[in-house]
């Protein structure tokens, strides 16, 4: 049975792409749903065929039976959508920060801005399947993970929850991302001659994506330093995790645990030690790849765990989310 | 008074570089030194005017009365041909590895072949001026050092002169390089469309370019952990160095450390707390820039080191060995 | 009804997307058919799934009862395992130039080598479907046309058809193409250094492409100037078209005569007056997308023709032939 | 004798391509002028060293005693400032193209506004040293050339003067520019992801730079087809350029014509048959870099042409007309 959903913010780069996964789906009708006129481009295509077109209002969402609403806007719009869309009777599964983290206290801290549905963020149920898998099907409210985290907590909490890391010596994260993640409005920052050529780490040690970290892996953020850094690239992303290891750990003890956790997950995929992956190898898939280097002698290791920005950390792992919520085969759509 | 000096290696991204900052160094005269014959490619220009060429024997530098020899060719390369330009009367500046360890051991272990110049390796020095410049004047060898390391060194060894690192924590230093420092054999890694849109990781725990860190800046290896990485561009080297700061040290505090340290130094550039450099900071410069971000409460830090990889990090750094060595001034030529 | 069909020559790039494309088809079993042994690269994912492979002999075909084999090989290796499917009751695409043209003597014009196969040369049928497509179904052995002809012909071949173009000024075909299209092994014209931050020429007025074109569009070969350029990107061939417009004609005439040409036509794309498609519009789909601009005043016309080299220019037009000889929809497993 | 020149618009990337050759300039002292307060981007660097800062007015110019004001500004800023600057009695180099046609009339075609400074319009020198070099040295206000034009303009108008083209059939110029010539405001079209793995084309037949090329070459518009188009890349500019030539034409022939016409010319390349300039070439040089192909038996004739627009094509090209103006060697400062 075909089900319908609405996008918000379509011309973003999340949401683009969340419309062009669903066009492989066989199971969902889209809708571009319109928030304020914001300049469509017309194409210049002679016939552009695509989805219709509605406002993202609760009239309009009941009017059109709407199952699951999409945002890929802003965390401040999201804030004002997600409530309309509740209302009017849709699910919601949210590509912003508003609704992950659990508290306003929280959320103020590290978005410096008030929080204006603390009721939404306590119902929210944070979207990473591989660990929240058994409250997303019966969730209203979704937060999809930020792209950052998806990548870090995969590679990092079963490690944390085997114990196989010695904390004390605290764990680095140094991640870098091409520039699609920066969003689709154009700035100083992402202009094509200021990136190309060019490699800059920002939001150094303070990043708004730390707290999904340690909210998901369980460390404390003394325990955890994290540098985002902008890739002269479209999309991917690749964190570079370093730790040491608990006593006597081998390699392939860190690769096993990683498999035991992740038996039967179909997007998680791991690399034979001495391996590791590159961007290329997760590019356009919902995949993340997962490799692991030690050295047994002084316990040294090196997780590097890859994911594409806008497919695992956005919209691919949105669609995970919306077919675990209608009861599709989660991987529905997905390569 | 002008002096002679030639290059063997000519056609590499790192002599060609050699060759291009020469062109603009007011005291010298460039002479092309051919090691065997290698296919030189016709230029396409109709009256190309350039350096002569010599071949690099023994004989030809005593003919051509040559100062210095730059030597920008693989470390067994290096080895044959230092001792030929030693013994016809030029000093030699090699821009490869062949020189910068202190033992044939330590040699082996790490570049996986015999070292068959044991008596220059000992007699070396070691080209980093920040570091070593009082024995650079006198030498007749100078090893010039690798791009990482010398990223890593003009970073990480002030602060461990000064104490100002817990070292009981381990030093992450995760390094991004761009495609030339691979240089310029064709090969699947750097063809084009295995690097565009790609980012990866090598040699993860166990780069060749370690040991010259542990060695300049005193670190042991266990206290190290250095991942090297592929950037998808041409030029530039960028290390996101991880470290906990003994207890009370504020950024301020390091960056004054630096300051002291480097004061009068004319290739070092310090950022501001909440700046860093990037790579387009560094593009074709001799500089090496260093910001400094520290969470007070925690004491976890983050200093970023770039340079650019074929100036700072190879030839750039090699003509300012040859200033010294000649008594020119050391930024001669250089930017 | 599921079809077993190989590909030999799998690991460069127009072969591996090939098997990419196929692994979203939905009624064929893939087969990678090992032509000697050029060493494959093991992967570093732990539980790699994919085809199964076989050797590219006769006897490996009737074993396997492939009904269709493609060769994403070299023209000479092309015209050496051809008869060998051809005889083991295999039906053949070949990707390569070696079946393109008519007569071995302008094979060898073009190709500067001869051809060994001249029965198979005269029985081959060109893979343009848009042009050829009655013949293919029933074909043995279709040659995939190349990748610069088939943006060129599908630009060109209706407005001489049409006699739309004032032939007596010439046709200037200035064509730009991803570095893909040079094929994945290594060589200096195709390195990262070289490539990126560049733009050149090549075969300048005398590529091997061009007597596809002619044989195709029906020009003469003083009438079409042509010249290849690369592109610093992975894929995508961009050419843009110039010609002087029979006396009249509007932009509108000229839309108008590939509107009726290519009605129905499922993958080609009209721009509307005033719009071009540019290289993200194609990439990854087997579109292609055609813009025309003229100034009615003086004729001066400029037809825009994208497509993308490894998928309309080359696999995704191998298996929209492969389509059309086993009987599926055209636009099986295409976007 | 050391003479001081000033910089109006030195944060946009034609602007500091000025302020960066002047620093190797032995004989000006450059100041940075504000032409209205635009946010100034405060440097990261400790200590920076720049040149000081005064406010674009014609008092500050008096005060400062400035020879030379560089305008890297828009259109309508420059035939603001302009005035200004030369009332108060210094002379402007302008980058912009307020002043490069020769009527209001023409300038409001291709410009698409008024022309308020008439008077000025028709007093400005045009600045291609290479064509009109006798006036630039006594004028007050030089129109430094569209960076499209240069390269252009060298390519055809030796042809052209010399009745090499056969002009019957018109000639194509197919231009392909880096990004850097769209300039530094942020916009979608030179968004990072918009551009990189992408290739469009702008201003079909309609380019604002066409008039200039006419007014040089002394084509009609009707002759002369051109397509402005866009790289992945920072910076160069290339042009390839077909026609028919004359009969009886060899390669050697318009190579010879190059030859004489720019016999001593410091900053024009000549390339022998066969060979073609690439963007690497000229990147960050003031060198034009020119090639021809010919296909005798048909006269078909391609010159390609290549520059880096920021440097020939702008900055470059206008120290060198400074230096024309100030008596200093015309190519003081320029590679």
């Amino acid at each position: 049975m075909t089900r319908r959903v609405g996008i918000v913010g379509y011309r973003g780069y999340g949401g683009a792409e969340v419309v062009a996964i669903l066009r492989g789906h066989r199971h969902v009708d889209t809708l571009l749903m319109e928030h304020r006129s914001d300049g469509a481009q017309e194409s210049g295509l002679l016939h552009p065929k695509g989805p219709r077109q509605v406002p993202a209002t609760g009239e309009a969402v009941r009017a059109e039976e709407i199952d699951i609403v999409f945002l890929a806007t802003p965390s401040e719009v999201s804030m004002e959508v997600a409530p309309l869309m509740l209302d009017a009777g849709a699910r919601v599964i949210d590509l912003s920060g508003a609704f992950r983290l659990r508290t306003p206290e929280n959320y103020v801290r590290w978005y410096r801005e008030a929080h204006t549905q603390p009721e939404l963020l306590k119902e929210a149920v944070y979207g990473l399947p591989e660990f929240c898998r058994e409250r997303i099907p019966g969730a209203r409210l979704v937060a999809n993970p930020g792209c950052y985290p998806t990548a870090a907590n995969l590679a990092i909490r079963p490690l944390v929850d085997a114990g196989a890391i010695d904390r004390s010596a605290g764990i680095v994260c140094d991640a870098k991302s091409g520039v699609s993640g920066a969003g689709r409005k154009p700035s100083l920052k992402t202009s094509f001659c200021e990136v190309t050529d060019n490699f800059s780490a920002y939001s150094i040690l303070n990043h708004r994506h730390v707290p999904e970290v340690l909210l998901v892996s369980g460390l404390e953020e003394r325990e955890f330093s994290f540098t985002a850094q902008l890739l002269p690239l479209d999309r991917g992303i690749l964190e570079t995790i370093y730790f040491r290891a608990a006593e006597g750990a081998s390699a392939e003890d860190l690769l096993a645990i990683f498999a035991k956790r992740y038996h039967g997950e179909r997007f998680i995929r791991l690399y034979k030690p001495g391996h590791a992956p590159d961007l290329r190898a997760v590019a356009r898939t919902n995949f993340c790849d997962i490799g692991v280097t030690l050295d047994r002698a002084t316990g040294r290791a090196v997780v590097i765990s890859a994911i594409d920005n806008l497919t695992k950390g956005a919209a691919g792992q949105a669609v995970q989310n919306m077919n675990l919520m209608l009861g599709f085969a989660e991987s529905e759509g997905l390569l």
